[in-house]
This record gives C-alpha cells, sequence and structure tokens, in this order.
C-alpha cells in the first residue's frame, strides 16, 4: 500500500470507532441509567473522550488523525493537503463514519439502520455547533503549534469531554459524525432534517477559528509540526 | 497585533470559555439529572477541568493563560509583570467573564442576563473560597517553580476538580468567575450581594500562598520559568 | 530469581490485581448504587482504567505486562517471545486471574468461588468481544511502533474504558479475565457455558488485530520497542 | 528555615490537604447525593486522586511527598532516611491530618471534632487494607525505581482511585489517615474503636510489599531516584 492508502485505512478505522463508540456507548449509557440522561451522558462523554485520545496518538502519525471533514478543511486552508488527498480523506470519513453506527447498532442486536427521531434544531442548537467546532479546531491548530503537539490526543479528549456538556447540542463539531447519527433512533441520535443546519454551523466554526489562530499565533507562519 | 495584545485576546478567549463551560456544564447538568446535584456537580467539575488543561495548554504560551484576576496579582506581587499590564489582565478578564456567562445562556435559549439567586454567605463559605484560592495559588506557584511546569494545565484542572468537592463553596477561587456567576440563576450562580465576601476571601488567599510558597520554596528566588 | 521468574511473578500479581479491581468493583458498584447499573459501571470501568495505567506502568519493565492470553499470543505471532516462555505466560495468567477473583471474594466477606450466572451469548455479545479484542490489540501493536510506546499504560486504561462503554458485552477481550469472571457471581460474572464463545471471539480479534496492523503499519518490519 | 523544616511544612500542608480533601468530599458527595453512596463514593474517590496528583507533583521535590506513615516506613526500611528524621515525618502526618480533618468539618459549619460511628471491622475489611497499603507500597516502589519515577503522582492517584472500589474497605491505606478519619461522623469516617486493626492491617501490607519488591526487582540494589 502507499502511504496515502494507509492514511485512508488509518482514517477509516479511526472514524469508524469513534463512531462506534459515540453510539455504542450512547445505546449503553441510556439502556443502564433508566432514563437518567445525566448519567448517560457522563458515560458517553467520557468513552468519546477515551477514545479519541487513544485514536489520535496510534493513528496521528499515520493519518493525522483527523476523522473529521471540519479537520481536514482546516488543514486544507492552511495549505497542509492537496485538494485531491483531502476530498478522498473526506469521502473515506462519511463512509467509515456509517459504517461505524452500522457497527455499534449490529453490536448491540439492533437494525443497522435507523432514521434518527431527536429534534436538535433552532438558534441555540446551531450557536453551540459553531462555538463547538471553533473550540475544537483552537484545540488542535493552537496545539500544533506549541511545544504541546505531543499533547494534542489528551488536548483534544478533554475538550470534547467538556463541550458533550457545555453545548446546548452536547457539540458534534463534525459534519461526517452528524451524518452518520441521523442513522440511530438511539440516545446520540439526531433527525434527518436537523443535518443541514448543524453541518453549515460547523463550518462556520471552522471560518471563525481559522481567523482567531491567526490572530493568536501572530503572522501567518505555517506551524512548525505537520500533523498530531 | 501588539504581543501584549495577543495576550489579551488569549485571556478574553481563555476567560470566556471558562465560564461558558461552568455555567453551560451547569444547566446541562442540572436538566439532565433531574434534581440529582451529585450528578450535575460531578458533570460540572470534570468539564471544568477538562476545559482548564486545555485552556491553559493552548493559550499559555501566548499570555500565561491566568484567566483570574487572583493569579495576575500573584503575578504581579511576584514582579512577573508590569502594574499596566496586570491591570489590563484584569479588566478583559472581568469582561471577558460576563460575556462567556452571556454565551452560555444564548446557547441554551434563556435570557442572556440574570440576577443570580443562590445564596452563598457565611463563615463556612468564605473559608472555603480563602482554602480554595490559596490551593489553587500554590498549585500554580509550586508547580512553575519545580520541573514540572508542563504539568501545570494538568495540575490546575486536577486541582479544581477536587477543590469542587473538598470546599463547601465549590470553589469559584476567582474573582472574575465570582462576578459573572451573579449573572447567572442556573445551576452555578450566586446572589448578587454575597459576590464581596468571596472577593475578599479569595484575596486572603492570594495572600497566605504567597507567604506559604515563599516558605516552602526557601528564599525569595524568582522562578525560573516564567509562565505555564 | 532468573528475569524469566522475575517476568513470571510480575504476570502473577498484575493479571491478579486486574481480576481484583474487576470483580472488587464490580461487587461494590453494584452494593452501593442500589440497582442503578450505570453507575455501578462507571465505578467500575473507571477503577479498571486506573489500575490497569498503574500496573502497566510498574510492571512493564519486568514482563512487559500482558496479564492476558490474547496479548502474548499476539506477541508471540511477532516473534518477540519464545513458545515456551509464551505458554508459561499463559498458564500463570489463569491461575492468577482465578486466584484474583478470589481474592476480590474474600475481601467482601463472600464464597471464594460462585459459578457465574449471568447470560451473556449470541452474535452481538462475540461481535462485541471481536471488535474489542481487535481494539485492544490495534491500541497496543501500534502504541508499541510510534514514539508514543510510553504512553501505552495509558492507552489501554482509556480504550478499556471506552470499550466497557461502547461494547455489548462490556469488553472482557481477554481470556483470562473471562475464564475467572465465570467464578463469580455478582455484577462482572459470566455464565460458565458462555465462556467458549467469548474466547473464540477474542482469538478471531487477535488475528484481526495482527492482519490490520500490518497494513496499517506498512511493511512486516519488526516494532522498534520490545514492550510497554 | 532548613531543608528538613521545609521538608516537615511541606509533609503539614500536603496531608492536611489530603484529609481536608477525603473528608470535606465525602461531606458534599453524601449531602448532594441523597442518600445514593455509589455516586459519593464516585466524587469522593475522584476528588481523592486528583488532590494526591497535585499534592506529590508539588509537594514531593520538597519532602518526598509521604503524607503517610506507612509510606515514611518503608522509606525507612530502604534506608532512604534517618529514624529521626522519619519520626518528625510521622509527628507531623499524625498532626496535619488530624487538622485536616478540623479544617473540613469548619469548611462545611460542622462541629470540628466527631466521635467516628461507621463501623468497620472484620477479616474482609482488615484483608482489604492489607491488600490496598500493599498495593499502594508496591506502586510506589516499582514507580520510583523505573523510568517512570516523573509519573509517580498520576500513579498514587490512579491507584488510590481504584483501590477506593475495589476494597471493602475504601483503601484507607494510610495510618495517618485512619487515625484522623476516627474524628468525623460523615461518610468517610470510622468508629475510634476500629483503628487499631486498620492499622495492624496496614504495617503488615508495608512487609508484604516489601518482600515483593526485592523479589520483583531482583537484588538490593539501592533505587536511582530518592523520591517522588
Amino acid at each position: 500500500m502507499t502511504r496515502l492508502h494507509r492514511a485512508l485505512l488509518a482514517e477509516a478505522i479511526g472514524t469508524a470507532a469513534l463512531l462506534a463508540t459515540v453510539v455504542g456507548s450512547g445505546i449503553m449509557g441510556a439502556h443502564l441509567s433508566d432514563g437518567n440522561e445525566a448519567i448517560a451522558l457522563l458515560a458517553n462523554a467520557s468513552a468519546t473522550a477515551g477514545v479519541l485520545y487513544v485514536l489520535i496518538t496510534v493513528l496521528g502519525p499515520i493519518s493525522g488523525a483527523h476523522f473529521n471533514p471540519a479537520v481536514t478543511l482546516a488543514m486544507r486552508l492552511r495549505g497542509e493537503m492537496r485538494s485531491g488527498e483531502a476530498a478522498a480523506y473526506v469521502a473515506v470519513q462519511l463512509l467509515a463514519a456509517v459504517a461505524g453506527v452500522m457497527l455499534a447498532h449490529a453490536m448491540f442486536d439492533q437494525a443497522w439502520m435507523q432514521p434518527g427521531a431527536r429534534v436538535r434544531t433552532g438558534a441555540g442548537q446551531w450557536l453551540s455547533e459553531g462555538v463547538a467546532t471553533t473550540g475544537l479546531l483552537l484545540t488542535i491548530l493552537l496545539g500544533l503549534r506549541h511545544r504541546a503537539s505531543s499533547a494534542v490526543p489528551a488536548l483534544v479528549g478533554s475538550y470534547i469531554f467538556a463541550a458533550y456538556w457545555f453545548t446546548a447540542s452536547t457539540s458534534f463539531a463534525n459534519p461526517a459524525v452528524t451524518l452518520a447519527r441521523s442513522l440511530t433512533q438511539s440516545f446520540s441520535g439526531i433527525r434527518p432534517t436537523d443535518v443541514a443546519g448543524f453541518v453549515l454551523a460547523q463550518f462556520a466554526g471552522v471560518v471563525v477559528a481559522h481567523a482567531l489562530a491567526a490572530a493568536l499565533l501572530g503572522n501567518g507562519r505555517r506551524s512548525e509540526a505537520r500533523a498530531p
């Protein structure tokens, strides 16, 4: 396999594992907590944070560990990757995210595809997704810049844990995750008609983060490190 | 932008994000936990710790990541910054803290400004704030002194998580946070008339920490590292 | 004692401590949570993750800290150890795992041996164990390969925490753990007749992980580092 | 102040802070969780782990961060400190532990001294304390020996979190902690008449750990590092 093929395999495994964790831990949490959604979300957020730390650490050296079209877009905007490579990343992320949801359903003996039913719309939700994505991108862009680049896996895990709680949307912050979560009726799902609003808000967040990172870092210099 | 302007932008983003997390996760936790405040506080404390770890790591190299007038005062007392710079930091922290509370309210579709209603007064509360602030400052001052300065983000996150639980006040330990939390009626709020007592106790904590750090470190030598 | 004897003692202590933690924290969690299994599993998963981080860090330099026949098999497949050594590891792991369960029962004043009663069978459970074991092995094999080898203890702890939640089986991912957990009637037990299905699925996971690791790492080169 | 005086001040602050955290977070957890002891113990264990990580990191370079007569005894047995120094450490630890309990009571507006009422006796409890102390000492002795000595603060925090759950006694593992917790009627207390049994079991744990560490490390060589 070429280096790009290995990178795409890493993106596929990582994105599928991320979605299997988000949806699987959502199902387990909701099932065991008997209606107490705070405990279910605590489990859901902790499991997601834990798996992000693992996936970014072990797959980062192979693909950069994006698992997220918003991250790939930001890296393309910074000139870190070519357009064809970025398009391949995004295609793989979308397919793998759906596969990850189906894997979670299969592990819990549920129908593999389920149209999402959870309503997530309105100004508060969209603001939440914009803020969540801005924060995620700033975490990555600033983290890569400083000496802290080896800390990026722990930074992203910690950030996402917090963002599950401080946003009203539980912080999807990822277009591939948003699309795929429209295919589950579980705790972590989203109604298919609400996907577009989330994704638009997420792209707005990428733009804001790009501008803030430039201001904070003081000039247009490229980061020294290429990827987590 | 000058270096100071970038530092003030970093203080603004960090302080606003800290308050959005404290108040936002408080709203989410209280909403989902259906009256079980222990679960709400667990989520609130974990989210705050996670975001502090992230913010101090990625913004520390730009501004020192104070986000707290008590920390800025301690750094001024140690001669780490000039008075004008310290005053600018504090002004930005106060404004950004209020903005962070409003952002949390907006994400959860609530009124942006709400007079806090939660009573937090009396000797136990004041002692708690003094102890909490002493501990926070000692964590930072000793952490910066030892080889552990790269651990300061994790140290502060861990300390604040613990202090949410071991103090009767849930450890505000930050005058900007205290003022801003008087503008929310949610779980994490404080009655406006109780702000002054908290802030006085916090400044007492700075003085105690300053003296203890001098005794523990054995002499008046300046720290080798300048900031987290 | 020879180096091998010390390694076997380390495997014995580590595997027994792992099982004492899994079963002991399961008993404590179920006892205190009064039927809320989500809280019990949160405690169970957190305690297991914490002890894995400790055991792999302190015993890794002595034995490689396998504590798991699936890990030992993977290391043998990669030529990292001889067959006789691997067999000795597995024998010690099985005995120590049973001893760990008995130790947990003794600490909680329960009968030392209890035939497990919890039904864990069916396609979803087996798929879960295959996925869980594939993920565990990939975490270790990729973690050892990259510069991240010092992160392996935290990676394994974080992975297992997540896998408790994202799989329907709560991720045994370890034949010695599976066998030993058939000897407890507590929260974390498994019916003896369900052990074989779990173990077969776990070995399938080893094979899948071995193939995926080879593809991701790009060639057959041996890892630079020998063990966590 | 001499180096020893600074070390004793560090032991005093650390031990008092540890006890204030154990007892304070126990009061807060029990108060908020409305009778669900699993949630209270989750908060209690997490807060204790967090503060141990902080205290050992920042005070370790000053005193070794024992905070525990069992650790001081183990260091004396290994020839790391003189008898007079060890005796001074233990005296300070005992006094500071009591002061820490009183501080927690004061913060929560309770009577400063309260005779403990929680019954903790019997074979399972004693076995638990022996196991817990053996594990704590092995974590420290092996952690100091390997390159992992900078990980000792995180190792001890993680170990104690796990041990709160896998032992029937919630792992006191510290004679000063045991004595001081006989002075609180809260969640984390112990009946005064049960203290002696706990302390005897803890000293037995020191002896077992000392022997196991010698066997695992392969000879009588002194550790390279002196303290966390």
